[in-house]
């Protein structure tokens, strides 16, 4: 086993044709249809004649395969083939294929009708299940696909490429079939593939096994690779063992919260016997104290009562410490304009305040995945501003220093991940509020492409621009995250399907040992502040020490796209989804800094023909970034760009409101206009001397970067940014 | 051989596991990367240690049944592997696949190096294309692919599919590798494939391929069937004697032309020995005489001089009757606002009229297909109507009746197919403007899915909803046009990509015996004249017949989505794209009823507000109309309407010209707006004395149905639309 840059290790085991080399981290198990109804009897293989004796040799290999790779904390894919109830995503040619044969009296039922495990290979029966043996765990992937193959109309390379998986180690049933056509799709992908000898069979293992997997290995690796059980047993065992992800027996007494929030930390600890009342007890004690620090974080914050009893529940509910959620126990918090079922959003804006019934999807999708619940945090009112100075519930202020903002509109979510109060938090961005604040609190904030987190249950800024926002300790957990809270919701208008087309290939694996950047014109970085521009200029070559090259961009676009946003009539969408009069009747108590802006979007009378001129705009623009983001020639991977220009005080936003804003969003604002993708990473600090000039300002205050990607490009992007991240805490 | 209800072939021939049944018309032949780089000395394979002699075994067999295949008239599709010049497309596994294995000797060069044959298995050099002996023919289809895996990242299912191929006979090299790997994602995506054993070979037969085949009939056909050359070219070659596409010798005389100008039939015709020149001659008395009738069609006719020196340069171009392209010798007319380089671009509106130096992409591509340009018609002014009333060139009227509208805005377009003057004709359509007019003068009128054909070189009524709409005699012509204009074009906004993603599998290849349909409700359809409504009925009915099974529909996103078209905002746009003062500047010169319209649309002074909720409205009734699409449970694959409720007279609409327009669009409008494809068909006649209730009236009109179906579902859609014409077809 080596290292690699970053720590993780590098392994290799023998293999045909050579030995196979994988990246722990960037390597996922594929178990391949290891399910009732092509396994057991009664099941559809049997009941086409197959032979049960050949397929199930492959089972007690697989169970080794799964837990030595679960002991290392592998990635872990099942797939299932099977259909829709209605069967419309099974065609024809499939159906008909046995029932067809002439003189058929083998195949005495099809795919649909039932047999004594349920309906054959339909989605949901008992037989479609994977077998007791290999169950999945929470947390683990588990693919339905219609076909054979397992990439064709299903999420798996969208979801293989979001954990930045470039290596598959691939099992199950049948060689010949859904394991040969898998390992085939993969390796056209861009996966190195490695298929396991004695974790694959299938129901006529005497002509077909061998010649299946010669197949993939001829040729120097035609498809991939094809090694044995026991080399990759050997190398995983002792590394299981020496990380010690899970104690073998459990301490006598529980351990105590060490004090590090990140997602990563906590599933270690959780699974070595942290109990999350323990975490709550230390956690509420922080929140209180900071309380007294920043009093303007928190719009609703849980009792110390309520929270001890969810966490009792999880405990309750997940009494397996082995197969725990991937959020168990994990805090977070909510930005108060995503609807909480049976607490106010207010939007910190009173007059809309309203209790719904039902909880936005995003957070139903952490609360699922075992996190817990702790408040709901301030922000710019109607969120609306990226200085945090905008709410009637106080003025939060950055975690770094008292006197400077803490960025908006998300300043509360990101405040509350800062200063260490949860592990994560959701919020939203339209204009940067999930990036802006996230830069200036120290922390990651990561705006992923629209449509693919749902923004149902959610308060509209500007519907067609909306985004919900990740907040957390660091890239690896907000794209933990995001995997967790993606999916395509029909209900959205505005979701993307996560079936697409994706043009790339693993451009970003371990093999490639560089990466395309480009940057803003240097006109265009004369907005900075001079300490701004220094370390964004060490960004920029930290990024080349860890092989980014680079490449030169055609800013234009970038430029009048961000334009669009408060230049042009897109600001006039933040009043369509408010009643004809409402700025009239609310005038009185909205914030003032609102009711300026909005008078300001009512004076210029902003037309329908600007409107759409405004739009077509937009479609140009858009077209234009998708060509800089495409792989070929002049293409980049991503835009590097300073999260914001500068850091005001609060002083100085309080003066002057509106220009101080709209310069914060100099880098920020392309992004839902033409959309993009961003995170906003941590990188470095300076002090707020060296920005005011004036020797006698004590403290320091973070700077930060965003990686801006492509539409959809979200995986490239995270990897990129992680990466960045990495060298900047290797060396730190 | 037994025949089909359309009376097309349905041939079967000895297969394994058991015979191979398949539909000529719907059947294709996919020969696969019989490339330079894989059969040739110094080509990709050689170099890396592959076996020629196994490998060059299948081309002479290949020939033979490529020849068979051609002679029969069936679709033919080409792959090769290979890179864009960048490698981009190249996973780096790929790449280093070869050259990483250890003690390396014999693989001296990797992709993208160059060899004798130029840059390994890169594009655009010699060894990447294909054989002498199997050079693609023109119309043939050459699917370009970075993978193994025909289907991955490239366009191969779309065009299958807007070819209405259900089955495929395959071939190529090599037979474990991308032969076989094509036909497992075929199966998958419901094809019937069928391999041809002597025409698929590979560098290690004697291991791999028996195994190879074996697997794909395995189990009652595991991934189709495969078969021995000599049976399929038993059943071909008799077939291709018999139906004489090419007559063996060319006539002594040329034959004349028989009138037919449906593009199957001149493609017939021109392999037989017509020539073009012929063509012209005949066609341009028409064209004269048709003058007399309705002098209102062309805005610009070509000279009959000019007509038959582009005949005779298609002559010299193209002197191998056996190679033409689909298009050669095939008249067309291109409605007004569609940029013909050199020729006044006038959308009948004169202070708008513009000379292009360079032509409208889908102009170009026609012309690249050999088709013969004959002029430019007329139009209602500034694509906006649908009544064909609203030109200073003149009113056309219906083909059917002088008295009668003949629709717009592609008045002369529909004209111009109707009356014999040309095959097929360019058209666009916002609002229904390439639907409404086909119907009304008994010819196709086809809509695609906005696009996928690029409206660069267009005049612009309402960008974000225009789409270039194609008039044609029949649905198969229509089906063909589109094919060879449509294609991503990266200059257009608003293009779509056609390496899409596709939900949907084959269901309506032949296995499938019904499909899906739904209606308007009923006080939808109240506002059509009696006899539509009676008319529409019948085709109902006539659709039952043939398989539909009625099924119902929530309509409204449809009505709803329509409505926001005129009474919204939308309507907005088609200012949008004019300077601010320029309806004031011209309004003396522009037609009265604009003038009219485009004052309503000023005065109603929309804001940008309303635009945005309008906006936000079409995205939440698009997202409806696409579940009523989706194939699950409720879904439905196409709704038929009316294409218009009632078919006025030129005097009803100088009467009432706006409100007698709008009326026209009741199911029409919707089709932009909610991204839906339409083809509008003939569906039989009626007098106009039933029409009128005056029993006096003489003559007839043609009444017409349109197939509305969801986005990118045009395949779908297009061969529902041609089994309703074939059954009308038959029947009369």
């Amino acid at each position: 086993m080596t290292l690699l840059k970053d720590g993780s290790p590098m392994l290799s085991m023998d293999a045909k044709p050579y030995a196979f080399a994988f990246p722990l981290k960037h390597t996922a198990l594929l178990v391949i249809d290891m399910q009732r109804d092509f396994l057991l009897s009664k099941g559809f293989g049997e009941i086409q004649g197959g032979n049960l004796k050949d397929v199930q040799a492959s089972i007690a290999p697989t169970k080794k395969l799964l837990e030595a790779c679960r002991s290392v904390g592998m990635t872990v894919f099942h797939t299932r083939e099977g259909h829709v109830p209605d069967l419309s995503d099974c065609p024809s040619s499939k159906l008909v294929r046995q029932a067809a044969a002439p003189n058929n009296t083998q195949h005495k039922l099809t795919i649909g009708e039932r047999g004594e495990l349920g309906r054959l290979l339909v989605r949901g029966e008992y037989g479609h299940d994977i077998v007791d043996e290999l169950k999945p765990l929470p947390g683990e992937v588990v693919i339905d696909k219609p076909g054979k193959g397992s990439f064709w109309n299903t999420t798996i390379l969208h979801k293989l490429k979001a954990r930045a998986i470039t290596h598959l180690i691939v099992s199950g049933v049948t060689t010949e079939c859904c394991f040969a056509t898998s390992i085939r799709e993969a390796n056209d992908r861009g996966f190195e593939c490695c298929g396991i000898e004695e974790a694959t069979s299938g129901y006529n293992d005497a002509n077909f096994k061998c010649a299946s997997l010669d197949m993939i290995h001829w040729s120097q690796g035609l498809f991939g690779f094809i090694a044995s059980l026991q080399p990759l047993l050997d190398i995983l065992t002792p590394l299981g063992n020496s990380r010690c992800l899970i104690q073998s027996t459990p301490p006598q007494t529980p351990p105590d919260f060490d004090g590090d929030l990140s997602i990563t930390n906590l599933q270690k600890a959780y699974k070595n016997g942290l109990s999350p009342v323990t975490l709550v007890e230390s956690l509420y004690n922080r929140i209180e104290a900071y309380q007294k620090v920043d009093p303007a974080v928190w719009i609703h914050l849980e009792s110390r009562e309520n929270i001890l009893e969810a966490a009792k529940a999880l405990t309750t509910k997940y009494s397996d410490r082995t197969a725990l959620p991937p959020l168990f126990g994990v805090p977070f918090s909510v930005k108060d304009s995503i609807d909480v079922a049976g607490l106010p959003t207010t939007t910190a804006c009173p007059p809309m305040a309203h209790i719904p019934s039902v909880s936005a999807v995003v957070y139903d999708k952490v609360l699922a995945e075992g996190a817990l619940f702790i408040g709901k945090t301030n922000l710019d009112q109607l969120a609306t501003g990226l200085t945090g100075c905008r709410s009637p519930y106080g003025t939060p202020h950055s975690v770094f220093h008292k006197d400077y903002i803490s960025g908006g509109s998300s300043s509360g979510n990101a405040v509350s991940v800062g200063a260490n109060l949860v592990s994560f938090s959701l919020a939203t961005d339209t204009a940067g509020s999930g990036r802006v604040p996230a830069g200036f609190n120290g922390v990651v904030g990561y705006k992923p492409t629209r449509g693919l987190i749902s923004f149902r249950g959610v308060t509209p800024a500007c519907l067609s621009l909306d985004c919900i926002a990740i907040t957390a300790k660091n890239v690896s957990d907000a794209r933990t995250v995001w995997q967790l809270t993606e999916g395509y919701d029909e209900e959205d208008s505005y979701a993307k399907s996560q079936i697409a087309f994706e043009r790339h290939v693993n451009s970003i694996g371990p093999q490639a040992t560089s990466f395309k950047f480009s940057i803003p014109p240097s006109e265009a970085l004369d907005i900075c502040s001079h300490v701004h521009r220094r370390l964004f200029n060490e960004a920029v070559k930290r990024l080349q020490s860890i092989g980014g090259k680079l490449t030169p961009v055609d800013w234009s676009p970038f430029k009048k796209g961000g334009e669009l946003l408060y230049d042009g009539t897109f600001v006039s969408e933040r009043l369509a989804s408010l009643p004809d009069n409402w700025l009239e009747k609310n005038r009185r108590v909205l914030h003032p800094v609102i009711v300026e802006l909005m008078d300001k979007v009512v004076a210029r009378q902003s037309t329908a023909v600007q409107a759409y001129r405004d739009l077509q705009a937009k479609a140009l623009y858009t077209r234009q970034a998708e060509k800089v983001f495409a792989p070929v020639d002049a293409g980049t991977d991503i835009i590097l760009v300073p999260t914001a220009p500068t850091h005001w005080t609060i002083e100085e936003v309080l003066a002057d409101p509106i220009r101080k804003n709209s310069i914060l969003g100099e880098f920020t604002h392309c992004g839902n206009v033409l959309d993009l993708c961003g995170v906003a990473v941590p990188a470095g600090s300076y002090s707020c001397a060296e920005l005011s000039g004036n020797k006698k300002d004590e403290g320091t205050l973070p700077f930060s970067v965003t990686f801006l990607g492509g539409s959809r490009m979200d995986s490239t992007t995270l990897e990129i940014a992680r990466r960045f991240e990495d060298s900047i805490t290797s060396r730190t």
